[in-house]
């Protein structure tokens, strides 16, 4: 073809799209089948497929319901169910009414969202050290650098974040608190509250990405950043069902500070994003017909044994081998490093097409891309008892093997 | 709230939003209800409800269709039916297979991909003198600047094409070559080869949005663009079912040059618009259950009588009072002048409020938001004969009262 079309692309289409490391594994994973610990996904067996089929009939009833909607903000009886709900879990102050919820496309789009709204180039954006890699990518296409801040067992570590933010300028602070993908870490309360008040010092907007919150297998969780931050006005919220109903249903939402929803609801429409009522709709027959509290009660039996499963089977078959895991409370991911491992990724390739295992390395989810390579994710989400066995033991097999190649 | 989030905006946040004309329109006649030609959305009534929920029944038959899926292109079958159906209508050249077919939330979605991954802040995009008033709020938002350039009865005027590429430097073309909101006029053939041809000269790459081409009352339209252009690569062609099934199902899809392809699927993570297969495999279901052939005929008789209708009352009533609109060969829109109509927007909301009829003004569709002050667009889709009539008549007062005022 005689026309260039590479030369007309923007700077962020020609110079600021990534590809994630994941997806390396799962071509990897296509090209040589074998167990996975790799997916971030839920189960599809615990989709409620014959509820969700009968709530789309039920939202197709009235054909209005596929014209262009007239709310940039989403179909409101689902907002008023979240901005209910969302009081009922405590997670919200009382400014939160269905005004301040916005659904989006996935959680995926609410990140978007915020990043075209609040992030310029040059923006510095802090994470943890080892965060959600989507976003990452999200924050980078707009042109915006990630900080990785140091984190524990308790989350974010405070003093690292005031250091943060005195030698930069940072416009806002990204955070998982509560079962982080990829660490599974959950932040304690006093860590929060720490966490809250660097933020306030130094004018700092939270980001507060929630999607796993209701995979709590061992109690509940600490207050979120937006109930902590009251009428602060520095926090936006961040959630979707992709965890609880299904992720192919793409339904997040947002809860917006007063200052800033008019904004957000006018980008709905200048970014093209016209809502798609007839899936909130039914996700919100879903939520009528269907009792939340007995769904979640459901899906942490499952997905709690299927972490107890799996976290057995690393102490019988990897932990002798000098792997080290972390003990989640809930959502899908196990955090772990490897002894005399100094390369996840190469040890990650070579357990695929060796071994017929795969983990996803650390590093992919960390910030400055170079640290952390004796770091790996384990995912339980998709693992049956049988498939934990077996993958442990050919990860075993595999760390012995590569150590002595 | 103490924290000042507003401060905290983009550029694109803080500076380049926009809300239409429209809108205020809509806001109006919600206040005060009437006959409405205002509306450009389809028909609800002919939206094919008991075939669309059997299709979505039947695509969620496998739960794995509400996992995250695996081609960020969107679901394979139904791109290879869009390729298909491009090649047995002549739309595309050779080239033009499902590897190039993105499918996107609406064609609003389509839009917006091209301007993120071809427009910076500070490049001209050219437009038809009136057009689609979303896609300027969506160029805008980048930082593009909107160059109408003149058009008459057979599209874009090509000698003022060539001169706007002279004294710009024009990065790309929009155009709507068919049945053209707002205008409804076509594009001729001849119109189409020049226009080509000033776009290979000047280096401009074309977007064509053809959202209408289904909706073809008085025979075949001319060749596309995208035909035209052959192996040229500097069309990006852009459709929708929005108005051949339903406009809020949201789907859509881009033909992308082969150079581009992978920036634009890539982009799909990026931008976290996570594809939704669910859908796909729904409106691929009900396109393999339903003859598209007997749809689109079924349409073309009910709107091309719409159109008729509506030609006639305004004929009767507004004619003689110097009104003076074009015949559109398919479509939703008929364009007019009003003689002695100096500020259209001044009228329409005189005639909404004094007697409960709706048109949209003009001057909302053009670039530069001034000139074409006695111009209003009519839109038919959803008006009945009874309405037409009624709409025309009030109209008819409406005007003999304006002037008098």
């Amino acid at each position: 073809m005689l026309f260039d079309a590479k030369k007309k692309l923007s700077v962020l289409g020609a110079e600021r799209l990534e590809v994630s490391d994941i997806s390396v594994i799962c071509a990897l994973l296509a090209k040589h089948p074998g167990v996975s610990f790799s997916s971030g996904e839920p189960a599809s067996e615990l989709y409620p497929i014959k509820e969700l089929q009968e709530a789309f009939v039920e939202a197709l009833e009235e054909p209005g319901i596929l014209d262009y909607y007239d709310s940039d903000m989403g179909y409101a009886p689902l907002r008023e169910w979240l901005a209910a709900l969302m009081h009922e879990d405590g997670i919200a102050p009382a400014w939160v009414t269905a005004e301040h919820i916005l659904l989006t496309h996935g959680a995926a789009e609410a990140i978007n969202d915020v990043t075209e709204l609040l992030l310029d180039a040059g923006d510095i954006v802090a994470v943890e050290e080892a965060t959600y890699v989507e976003a990452l990518i999200n924050f980078r296409k707009q042109g915006a650098f990630c900080l990785g801040v140091k984190m524990d067992e308790d989350g974010i570590v405070p003093e690292a974040l005031e250091e943060a933010c005195r030698k930069n300028k940072i416009k806002m602070l990204y955070t998982i608190p509560n079962f982080s993908n990829p660490t599974g870490r959950t932040a304690t309360l006093e860590r929060r509250k720490a966490v809250l008040e660097v933020c306030r010092k130094y004018n700092v907007l939270i980001l507060e990405d929630d999607p796993y919150r209701y995979l709590s297998y061992d109690g509940d969780v600490p207050a979120s950043y937006l109930a902590l931050a009251g009428d602060g006005g520095n926090v936006i919220y961040c959630s979707s069902f992709s965890k609880v109903i299904a992720p192919g249903v793409r339904m997040g939402w947002l809860a917006i500070p007063p200052a800033l929803t008019e904004r957000f609801s006018t980008f709905q429409i200048c970014n093209g994003l016209i809502q798609q009522p007839f899936t909130h709709k039914a996700v919100y027959h879903y939520l009528r017909k269907n009792d939340f509290r007995t769904r979640i009660s459901f899906l942490c039996r499952e997905y709690g044994k299927r972490r107890d499963d799996l976290l057995a089977e690393i102490d019988s078959w990897l932990k002798p081998l000098g792997v080290h895991v972390s003990r989640p409370k809930g959502g899908f991911f196990i955090w772990g490093t490897a002894d005399g491992i100094h390369d996840m990724m190469d040890f990650a390739k070579y357990a695929i097409e060796h071994n017929g295992v795969a983990v996803i390395p650390g590093s992919s989810f960390i910030a400055d891309g170079v640290s952390g390579k004796n770091t790996c994710r384990f995912s339980f989400s998709k693992v049956t008892p049988e498939a934990a066995k077996e993958g442990c033991k050919r990860l075993a097999e595999a760390i012995k093997a590569y150590r002595s190649v």
